[in-house]
């Protein structure tokens, strides 16, 4: 590879929120200037703003103060916004374009050295393919569902787990008190991570995951089992991506004036539906939805995304392009964005922590 | 009244779950314990247990050890035990069954001499009922809704007003990295207590709540102008009770294949439907649920719990009978059952909590 | 009065941190812009920032964008700066200066009609004798003690509680774990309300408060009789006021190296030794210190601080000045500073709340 | 190793407190009874609990419920009790006496098969020399101060950060109304893992450890450089075993009264008194103290802590002894206890979480 010569980098976040993406921008950019006198360009919500004008502006050490602890992202994100697949309405038509032209002029206009790109598996896919189109870049992942392959974990998972095991701790007095099955839908629309950590830490009797097909009879045999037992408040841990064995309960639920469909279902409100008619207990369903991907990020995610941050800017200095930074054991390393992107990392179901699970109880219903 | 004397009173939780139902317990019984020589029963799942045979159990210090912090009750509750109702299952009909006089056998056959009732509007009317039969006892105010018209606040609010505003603070921080329109339902299915407090505490610009009727193009032009003035967040706190003028949202929501109405709908996910049409930004629901109900008590639920019981013991000690304890000011106080549950408390829709959020910016939606 | 046309009001916080401060700040800046149209100066580091160049700025609503959640100030504070009374160096000297008048003049510079005086009692005694000197201006109450008489409750000793209560909660598990007896030194070096809440809410075994001299025997004779019955863990909230009976253990504490006190103890250390010299189990002592004056208000003292900010701008646009706004029950009233400023407000020892503890079984160590 | 029937496992927590103990204890005792149908006896006060008559129960299902999300540890702890080097008073003198023969009969008397022994470096080498001696057993690493080497992190010590990090965060907020230096000590007494993660999480800008010894006059020069850069406000984070190049200021703080020592100073303390001598801003300190051992764990360390509770039991009954149950990366293995407790694992002062820390501005005071 040439010898690049840095001054001035761009950085941008993409996709869903998640916490620590601030902690990521704020190292990068003191890591850039402090270490190596860059200017930093940041980039507003994702590729998005390096295709429209007026939305990139330079971030500084002021811009920086006082985010660590904050949720979201100081950048804005966008989901829509693949350069490649670029999609606009024109006379009432949705066209989809590919602007990566456009965005490799505006790169040049703004003289960008190199990108820092914080996303998930889509925004990588998207970083990997401009790194061969010639960006230099290095990636940073990002996602709370923790399903990336190349990191042992990512931040804003550990966030969203405690979110959800504090809230499933304040749901479980109340099932204890009314004698209830409680639901609790938390995400993970593709793997079980959310599900799995945050149903072990909270101490669910029933933790059901998209890798683990389930069946409703053997979730109705648990349940009845344990109230023969004396326990008649159960805790069910579901992921929102969880199916049943052979088939798929996401059946639609609509509202009755218009018939149009409101949101796919719940498969929380599908499991209490069926739970509900086959047992004698009260069900109720809760669904923890954006609360997950918000908030002040832990302890463990403000380091891990300080720590991804620096390397991100200490890879390209060194010269590095194309990788994603990643978490190894206890240290930080980097891999190709080609690998990082290829697989989503899913709960192995005869994995260490589902059998720790099985060990003390917990039924996966099936 | 002719004097009591007693040597053992009983203790019972009603309705729905509420943080520092522990709490009252805790401090009525010690205080029956050390002040007064008393004997205590814990009377399980409301007034239900009286009913059933095995289903009181003597409390002693060590029951109540550790548990004020815990959210819940020890005693368990019930929504179905009125017992000037009763209803059961017969041969497959539904019937209702004035159990009353069975429940004063039992009060005579456990030699108990007192009751402290700890409980809403519907336990504490039951309540007033058997206390013009002659049972002596005293009346615990109990809502996370704070809609009892006698006392300042109920114990429980305060938690749930905490817990529903750090779930909009984290909320909040991803509308505003993704440019949103964030719907928060929380409770309150005939007062807006908690939207407005949780709405004012977490910076909410739109607050809707039963008191006041809203429109849906009110909110809409809100939103427009917000947008208009480079605000592309919006977050809006709706209790659940929340209804547009001179009409009602409440559709059902159903589920195609079987379509059973699987649940009410979900003022807010009527609201994103009906927002979505009308404005160009995403919009995303979160139902906060059940969350709001559990967890441990704030310092100020359950010092005012611990109060609130010591009071309901000493009230009884005094003679006192067919009285609710109360919250006036920073003191507390006693009143009538029949006046406690007279009316509800409702937001005054011109009062100065309501005048001071608009004051600064809050949109009620009309 | 004659009639007084307001353009432009100054605000400013003095005195010790307070969680709610960036609250009132807000919704103070909000209403004057809102609902009169005015123009709000920020003036820095308290009544100092009006006597020194540049330590003001206006304040417009992007200023107060996201700081109703924040602790702190955005203002900076200043506990020396007294006009009346300001103090400097000069030649190695401290000089002692009235420059109120020079106070006057930079108000008449500014062009400021009016203040709004954010403060506890040493603030707002300050602020009364200006309003009595022609300077129209509104308090509002601000001490996480929550010592003053003219207001129910101030905002920020709400959180401040619940800081505490967490962690008193936190250092409970360890004193069962290891059979000991925790002490732990909260705020409050004139009045007990933050120790009496906070271990009322915690469930300490023993309070000790300024209002209520304490015998150290009486401590030691509790621990015993707790051990006695089988309690080994002993929880001793105290306040850093608290004394014992017709003495001071404020003794001090030296650094044997320099011999210069560096701080006065430390009731806590003292307590600790002096317990663990007459019973046999181990003494730990944590002082929470400025943690409780920090952090993230709680949901009511947002609210209230909000409703005392709006109310501080609606009493200044009526007319009012030389006035403090504040809560009475559930309401939002005012009074003359020179009444507020009158007395602290201090726990009353025979007063329901110790009353409702000794019920318990707290004690109070007399 | 001769095949080992196991129908009865001891279990005992030994050593300072630590968040995630109860949750090893219920997992390892769910295991125990799900998978081997074993019986478990809970051995209260470590190893002393052995020693002593009365001082063992057994444990059921029913005695670990509730209490996966409680910090302590139900068994009690203790730090005195090495019976290898059992202490004990006789006629006013201290005798050390070795009483593992007594523990053997014990044991054999009690039926134990085997124990799981959960504690950090001195009980888990106490452990080791009974393996020596014959008694089949599997420790289980427990500190929050996560300085074993054997296991990527332990228990304890992310709940650790958690509740230091929102300390800081607190504190951080005071500091910057009053242009303070804040200093915050924290636990750490021979390696600095707690002060590092808490100090790069909470964005303090000088971090002191054990293994990086500072100089006072970087320090000051560090401050007084932010001060003139207008950075009034500065947060040291310093662990309480951090030490001066060359030296050592771990000087006897006393009583005046008495002249005894209440405790060893306080690094805390003398870092502000020597800080406070050379700048001109207030200098404050807070001792976190305990609060960091107690209280409710975080997901991660309930997760980990279950896990390696199953997984000790999983090593016994695979005939496995003499060894720790420990984290690598994201699977759970383990090593011989001899290597286990062999050294510390410190802070490499070169490596990468140092050196990402440093990237960003902070000073470690050389």
């Amino acid at each position: 590879m040439p010898e690049l010569t840095i001054k001035k980098i761009g950085i941008l976040t993409g996709g869903g929120d998640c916490p620590g993406l601030n902690a990521v921008i704020r190292a990068a950019v003191k890591t850039a200037i402090i270490q190596y006198g860059w200017k930093v360009i940041g980039i507003e919500d994702g590729f998005e703003g390096l295709l429209l004008d007026g939305k990139t502006r330079p971030l500084l050490f002021d811009n920086v103060k006082g985010i660590l602890a904050r949720g979201g992202t100081i950048l804005g994100s966008s989901n829509r916004g693949n350069p490649f697949e670029y999609k606009f309405k024109e006379g009432g038509k949705v066209i989809v374009e590919d602007r990566s032209p456009l965005l490799m002029d505006k790169l040049r206009a703004l003289e960008i050295d190199a990108l820092v790109v914080i996303g998930g598996d889509g925004t990588l896919s998207i970083a990997d393919r401009l790194f061969k189109m010639g960006v230099p870049l290095v990636g940073v992942p990002k996602t709370i569902d923790n399903d990336l392959a190349s990191t042992d974990v990512t931040f804003g998972f550990d966030t969203a787990v405690n979110t959800a095991t504090e809230a499933i701790d304040k749901i479980r007095t109340t099932g204890e008190s009314h004698h209830r099955v409680m639901i609790v839908e938390v995400m993970g629309r593709y793997t079980g991570w959310i599900a799995l950590q945050a149903g072990v830490a909270s101490g669910a009797d029933i933790i059901l995951i998209p890798e683990i097909p389930f069946k409703i009879e053997k979730i109705c045999e648990v349940i009845n089992e344990r109230v023969k037992t004396g326990r008649n408040a159960t805790i069910v841990v579901v992921a929102e991506g969880a199916k049943p064995e052979g088939g798929d309960m996401a059946v639609k639920m609509v509202v009755e004036e218009s018939h149009d469909p409101i949101r796919l279902g719940g498969i929380g409100d599908m499991l209490a539906d069926k739970i509900s008619r086959e047992i004698h207990l009260e069900t109720r369903v809760t669904v923890l939805g954006h609360i997950q991907r918000g908030g002040v990020p832990s302890a463990f995610d403000r380091t891990l995304a300080t720590r991804l941050g620096v390397a991100a800017v200490d890879v390209l200095a060194a010269g590095g392009s194309g990788r994603m930074v990643c978490l190894r054991a206890t240290h930080i390393d980097s891999v190709t964005l080609e690998d990082a992107v290829k697989q989503l990392k899913k709960v192995p179901p005869d994995g260490e922590v589902v059998k720790s699970a099985q060990s003390i109880g917990v039924s996966f219903g099936k």
